[in-house]
């Protein structure tokens, strides 16, 4: 057995059986399974020397309840005849994301903030690949009791990520979560939903029919094996998961202290993009996403789709505009003004000589309509060159 | 003449008819008089030794439209039967925040941003002291064509600042100006109302009768003499001093280029509390806001009167509580436990020798709680000592 190499059936059968003999991101059977593989993990785990006291105690509560062999077996056939698959880190698509987790350290002592880890395996329904469905991906979620403007606001961004390419992550929660797959779908694009419990039985079952078409034409996927309940500490497990596999987070609406507001410490603390929408103050369901904007400098306001992509593409693919800057006065600029303009960069500054070279002009001429930008405001000169005045800063011409 | 003293009535005089010789703020007019006093800079200006051209042309349209030395009188008198005055910075009633203008440099060359230097007098009506007024003070600023999501908030906000004694500082324009200044007067407090005209013909006319409450218990204010209209520039000119004058500014509401936007850079650029309300995405009169909130790190999301107040007050004097914290640990506490928790200190670290000493315990007893703390999440350990876990930050029973 300790022979398995990983990727084959023994290492796959071993690391299902470690998932149900300790809760995902187990911090001590993750290192013990990276420095002597799983198959070795649950010899030593089965054979009772577990130096960790409440991870013994896991095991032998739960070693009683079952073979974890037997168990894991039985998992992996349901699992064939129910048309999912267990997905290995050794196997091609694994979304590589998660293992960011392996270095995750978050404040506060408590188990679930402690117990962050990569998952040791992924069960997955659907037809798409892992890695490449969250290749480019976003994770859009939040409150189970949604109002109809966080609904609305997710509709319109998670279609408008979903028609650029990008692929909507979220639980299949209902409110938010919901709106957001829904979206997605809408716009024949594809979802991925991030679960508590097993694959062949999706929470909430008032979501099914969704649940249905997620698994036909995105992807399910969960760390527990079929038959896996949704219970309630498994949804703040698995949101480091959602937070790991994606570019981003977007919460859209949360009350205060809730599951979203945990997904985005997670996302703040792998360095993944934090991104918040906000809404009126007189509303609950904001109250969690405002309470962020305070408490955490690291997330980001956005209030459409624009905003989304320039914070998870990469740099200079997606520039939102900003809304109405002075495009009056930039109007009315001469046209060698307009080319000297156009050749300052978005960010940083530039020198007369290079910005001559760069708009096709003249140093002269160059030097004299910096002056005129100067007066008009759009331009400011620094030590080491010219820069873009703030106001001046607008997005080129683009697809978004 | 130059043998005037700064406060007696030539200075007086002169510093009027400087105002009306250029727009106050100029920044040339300003260090002339820095430099050699009101009157004297007075008798250069009208004497055409003017090294500036466009001050030079300024004073050359002016002077041909009327003596500058008669009209000041004229205004001064009319004021006189106005029940108004005139204050300049020699009173003791001047409100000296403004005087953080003569530093104050902005990004952008244009005229508006180069000419913010600190007013030369202030007229006013309403028989309340400027100084007194101003010494706490928040303005509550926004867009004319607010919606009821922005009257409702701006009325919730500037009565709860009023009933802490704060002073609400506006514009006196329709929509969240004029909210502001109502909720203020509903609560029977002392609300500032800073004109672009003449004190004696407020702008807008539709606001008379509020514009006439304010006069009566609180203040009406105006860099510009009685006459004066409500030109378009004369707002993004008062601006400053709405800014300057407070410890902070809140924008309720504001459309992409408002001139609260403009206001708000003036607070960030002058170190006072820049503080934001957000609103749904979905609103065009919070496009602003959201702006704000993305393009200047140093605006806060506020989203009620306690939260404003945790800005402005002087530090510990309020803390806005976290929306539900985690009270239910907390609640669950030993005796000593507690007594460990609620001796730490809301920011920074401290050490256990320190702790006993606070909490009246054995240093035995505080390390054996920290370590129980630790685990529930509510402390951190750090090199220096322990601090409190984010989530533990809760705000003493207290006032607000």
């Amino acid at each position: 057995m300790s022979g398995s190499r990983p990727g084959d059936d023994a290492d796959r059968m071993a690391r299902v059986a470690l998932t149900w003999l300790a809760e995902p991101g187990n911090r001590a059977v993750w290192q013990l399974v990276q420095a002597g593989g799983a198959e070795a993990t649950l010899d030593r785990l089965l054979g009772g020397d577990i130096p960790e006291p409440t991870l013994r105690a896991a095991v032998i509560s739960r070693t009683t309840a079952g073979d974890p062999r037997r168990l894991a077996e039985a998992a992996l056939h349901r699992a064939e005849r129910l048309g999912a698959r267990v997905v290995v880190p050794a196997d091609p698509e694994w979304p590589t994301g998660v293992d960011s987790l392996s270095t995750l350290e978050l404040e506060g002592g408590d188990r679930i903030n402690r117990n962050v880890r990569p998952p040791l395996c992924l069960w997955v329904r659907g037809g798409r690949r892992l890695d490449e469905a969250f290749a480019r991906s976003v994770a859009v979620v939040g409150a189970r009791a949604a109002t109809n403007y966080g609904v609305h606001v997710t509709n319109e961004l998670a279609y408008g990520l979903a028609e650029h390419g990008w692929t909507v992550v979220s639980g299949g929660a209902f409110g938010i979560d919901a709106a957001a797959h829904r979206a997605a779908l809408t716009a024949g694009e594809l979802t991925v939903a991030v679960l508590a419990c097993g694959v062949d039985r999706p929470y909430p079952v008032g979501n099914s029919a969704m649940f249905e078409q997620i698994a036909e034409s995105g992807l399910l996927m969960s760390e527990w094996p079929p038959g896996s309940d949704p219970l309630r500490h498994r949804f703040l497990i698995r949101n480091r998961v959602i937070a790991a596999a994606t570019a981003g987070t977007v919460i859209v609406e949360a009350a205060a202290r809730s599951g979203a507001v945990q997904t985005l410490s997670r996302t703040v603390a792998l360095g993944r993009r934090a991104m918040v929408v906000p809404g009126p103050v007189t509303s609950a369901m904001s109250v969690g996403c405002h309470e962020l904007l305070r408490r955490h400098p690291e997330t980001v306001v956005v209030t459409g789709t624009a905003q989304v992509l320039e914070e998870v593409g990469t740099i200079g693919e997606y520039l939102a505009e900003i809304p109405r800057g002075r495009d009056h006065v930039r109007d009315d600029l001469d046209e060698d003004s307009a080319l000297v303009l156009e050749a300052i960069p978005r960010r940083g500054t530039v020198g007369p000589e290079e910005l001559a070279a760069r708009a096709g002009l003249g140093v002269r001429t160059v030097l004299r309509r910096l002056s005129l930008l100067e007066m008009a405001g759009l331009v400011v000169r620094r030590s080491d060159g010219v820069a873009l005045a703030r106001s001046a800063r607008r997005a080129p011409p683009g697809p978004v």
